[in-house]
């Protein structure tokens, strides 16, 4: 196929832009989708900066909702023209580390395994839109291992009702899931952007009955109220670990979840914490941790660190679909801005500066 | 490919005969793997029977270790000529049920998903070699999905070796890996047919300390003390329930594991068990089964009933080959009798008659 | 202390008396509660008609809302005149069935455990209230154990919104609890009386985004609509089973509780789950159970069958008392009727004939 | 009761030494035990060196085994005159935390629960003995929530057998337990001193198949091979990290379990290990942590870490010494040293000096 499509590309540190590409061949697993909405993460913005390094010339973007152009050949039970998402990690599901619970982290396609003795571990390496091939801010994406990772768009939803699906909700719903939440818990979550009011969402999905919200922005935790907050503070009016000692009865929280990535936020995420509790990482971190000897009783406070990768994948897919379609959670108020693609590097701008109350921006090729 | 090959088909009940089939062709997700051993299980000798019904002319047997011939064009990591096993049971790993947790409930290969909402499930359809797909006793068989059901054995490691593995061994330490054991159980295996046995071997590996394995065969009751069991009962010299309760002080079992399949296993295996215990089941049933209601406490004792279908996959046979290759269990008792695959109808004759203490049988086309 | 007190007591199936008794003397564990508020529960009615036998002139009743009146000496942490609720399973924590997880089936001080190997398990144990020691159908009551049974009321909180802490609550969120239910799973529960009412707002407190309930009662079915159900079911007029086949597309639910304690809802439980699903028993059976052979795959369906008798103890109480805080759940509906204690004779005949589309009855002493 | 009895004394930083003490009253709750043996733990070192700060005049050590000289009131089910172990955590099970899963952490004596709101939380307050109140090295110790803490020793096993079970066993045994493991996974243990040593062991119960034991001894490596390492490694003669990464085949193992409390063999522990793996952490820190930023993958690698304090209760020292009386464990070779009370000072000695090849000593009162 030569025809040729527009995509967002790496170009260097401070430039991502429009290029034409090569629409991709179609092999035996592969599906071709073209994108009707997709959206810009923060860790885009990463990119933009240089600050993780992908390859000069890839396209970037990694939330494909769209409709299905072309199957591969060994591809069974889809149709073209059936309207799709697929997570932002693919995992192969076939490899080592999939059938061994961490498809997220399936380097199958990256370390061969074998008589070597490499089983295709490799962490984060089940990201693969926008970090190792090309990703979905473009008219068309190239879903590899298509069997495991297309999920079809139930009738009645709108690009932008799923466009959260694979990866906000999902990784701010991870973050609620790693945390053990019980029924009747209290849960501090640290940090409302996007992931963290996801957190915040999936924190009461799973029955937590005390959700203290934190933030810095009054209208970010006038959000988390709308998805499930009881409590919100704003760590610029208080001192926010002794606030949630205070809530709690000196008790501490059942768990905590660090949705942003700074040594801050795990710290006080580890302060607030009960022994026995939890604390679900969720924050991409760019420095070393320091764990507090006091906060974590010297070692012996039953504590628990769980960190996390967005699950993808066509089950989590539908599930979260589901979730949206049973009206549980509506995260159309993260949905705050509109671009075409032709104007994608003003989304940049917008959503990197975090101008205009920006939450999430939805980008549409056509 | 035109050449031809032997394979031990299903003629009708009653009968299972060699006869000459085309060596398959190879898609791109396959792989070919010439038999060097493979073996008969319980489940054949139904078959053989006609009770459990397959299609005529389908290659029996499902039990595969052997070499590489031919890979399919996206098959990565592997050589031609490795020496590997696979699962008896070979699920896709891509499908619904799969990434859901249950890959061998895989029925995606039968019903498509998508817009139907039909999602793949169907019970016991990851089971495929001798049953969906031509079968292991044979001089090829074509294993679907290879690049997730593909695993090398270790160098050092006989074809006798890891012939349990694929399903005998698997299955028995899933019945001892259902049973939730905790470090100090007391658990009750009731049959030590080789899947018995292996549940036996698995129970010690998670950490009972108190194994009761129970059978009226003297002979098998001595190798279930090799294998791990504590103490062994011949229910045709007392009353099982009344003596293991003496055994525990009155308190009852953590955990029961029925390996046969019959109502009186499973009512005994439940008679045994402690108010919060767990039945781990095994068996194969062909009736309906009934729960006594004082068995049960009205419902009211924190009782948990557990079945389970063999895992499959290579991580599974990895892991087992493993646990082989770490001398922890040495399933070489169970290997009692050997035959050429010309003899194939022969080793069904004394397999399924049980004749000369036979526990398993190794076949070897060449 | 020789004062008197009224209590409602088992005389002879058929009858609940009025009677006088001597306010019970208070032991170092023990403290006496002036209940203000308890309740008539199923079981009760069993015990009415002579189906559950317990010692003639024990008071029966076994969901306590009231006041401390006095503590024993060794009981910490609490005041006289607070407001409290206990669990109508009082266990006491330090056995061994409570340090192995199971403090319902708490036995310790019906079998003492020592040197004859006894280990103090007995299904159902933990249930003391108007089964094994006097009730709360009574101006007073002793609560066994208090250190660990006794929950101080919410200020705020009125008796009505906790009195169904104590049993049905639990054991209805028990239920939830038990089905393991996971973000985004389709859960059908099987009656609507208050556990399956229970149940279903459990359900939707774990996260279930398809639930559907299922009743021959429209008046239920609608109070079920106002504790989640997604999608309800009237089985009067249709086939059920078939009906959630369909509604899941073939697929079956990932999980089915039964609140009724038939073989019809058991059997129709186990019938529309998926392979790999999980069947959470509530009901309290009074004959055998039969668990059809194709329902159950054979045996190797991955399907899990759990029960549960309903958790006690003050932590329980506390994070029940949260939830109904929180204004998650609202069981304000499931109180129909309001009676007096010297009415209670009226109050059976009422709840026990199912007259005036009773769910449950308040019952005050004073 | 005036009588006196001999009792090691923190008397000041350098000094524990032998005084005497009256012999403590029976409260209802309580047990008066005559030690027959106890132990020196490396925290009575600690406490000895003025770096864990107790009371002065304080009887340390936390570890007893004995015979039951008086109970209390309260105490139902043991006699006097019986041989019972208590462990060196002595919860009192009945408090929130312990009824929320977490008895280690059972501080209810503590802080009194109720209407302020606090739960009796607080880190370690589960260990009193040596601690909190009067411990072990001594002729008697008073057992508080006697109910709950007293285990009778099995006939046939001698004092030695069963003193590991109190602290070291049941905290190495918790380490693995934490771990994780599953059949077939590969382990690293980082330190083989006793509590090292027991982790090993339990490693091995819980059906890890390849366990690499990390130390700077070479005789503790011996030890650990009769323990169940298949691998060992001195620090000091090769670069650990790199050296089970490439046993591993660059995999990693699949749980490490740090155990000494040091920054480096706590981020060995985390560079070992696979994405998706667990760090089960036992050591005592005493300074801040660091996590290295790669190792963690930047919070993407679906770490867990995971802490512990010593399990406790008489179910758990039921469970350790059946593990014992198995022979699936013989933790003879740790007692390598025996004193008598009267000698403990010269005992703290070499201990303390880690002199004469010294894992545990033996401390007889008479």
């Amino acid at each position: 196929m030569s025809a040729l499509m527009k995509a967002a590309v790496f170009v260097e540190p401070g430039r991502i832009e429009l290029a034409d590409k090569p629409i991709p061949d179609v092999g035996p697993n592969d599906a071709l989708v073209r994108i009707t909405t997709t959206t810009i993460c923060g860790t885009d913005v990463h990119i933009l900066k240089g600050e993780y390094p992908v390859a000069k010339g890839l396209t970037v973007g990694h939330e494909p909702v769209g409709v299905i152009e072309k199957l591969g050949s060994a591809v069974i039970g889809y149709e073209e023209g059936q309207r799709v998402v697929a997570g932002a990690i693919c995992p192969s599901f076939t490899s080592y580390p999939s059938q061994d619970g961490f498809p997220s982290q399936d380097g199958a396609y990256l370390i061969p395994s074998g008589r070597c003795g490499c089983h295709g571990y490799k962490a984060t390496a089940g990201w693969r839109f926008g970090n190792l091939i090309d990703g979905t801010q473009a008219e068309y994406v190239l879903v590899p291992d298509a069997q495991a990772n297309l999920a079809p768009i139930p009738d009645g939803l709108t690009d932008e009702q799923v466009l959260m699906c694979p990866d906000i909700m999902s990784t701010g719903f991870k973050g609620a899931e790693n945390a053990g939440i019980k029924i009747g818990d209290t849960v501090a979550i640290f940090a409302q952007g996007p992931i963290g009011l996801c957190a915040t969402a999936g924190a009461k999905l799973r029955g937590a009955t005390t959700i203290i919200a934190i933030d810095g922005n009054d209208h970010r935790l006038e959000i988390a109220r709308q998805m499930g907050a009881d409590v919100t503070l704003n760590f610029k009016n208080c001192d926010v670990v002794e606030e949630v000692m205070k809530l709690t009865g000196g008790r501490g929280v059942d768990a905590s979840i660090e949705a942003l990535g700074l040594q801050s936020t795990f710290e006080s995420s580890l302060r607030v914490l009960k022994p026995g509790g939890t604390l679900s990482s969720l924050g991409v971190y760019s420095e070393d941790l320091t764990i507090p000897v006091d906060a974590f009783a010297a070692g012996l406070g039953d504590h628990r660190i769980v960190t996390a990768l967005c699950p993808g994948g066509k089950e989590r897919m539908r599930r979260l679909m589901n979730v949206i379609e049973s009206g549980r959670v509506d995260l159309g108020p993260l949905v705050t801005h509109h671009f075409a693609l032709d104007d994608i590097v003003e989304a940049y701008d917008l959503f990197a500066n975090q101008r205009d109350g920006v939450l999430k921006v939805a980008i549409k090729p056509a």
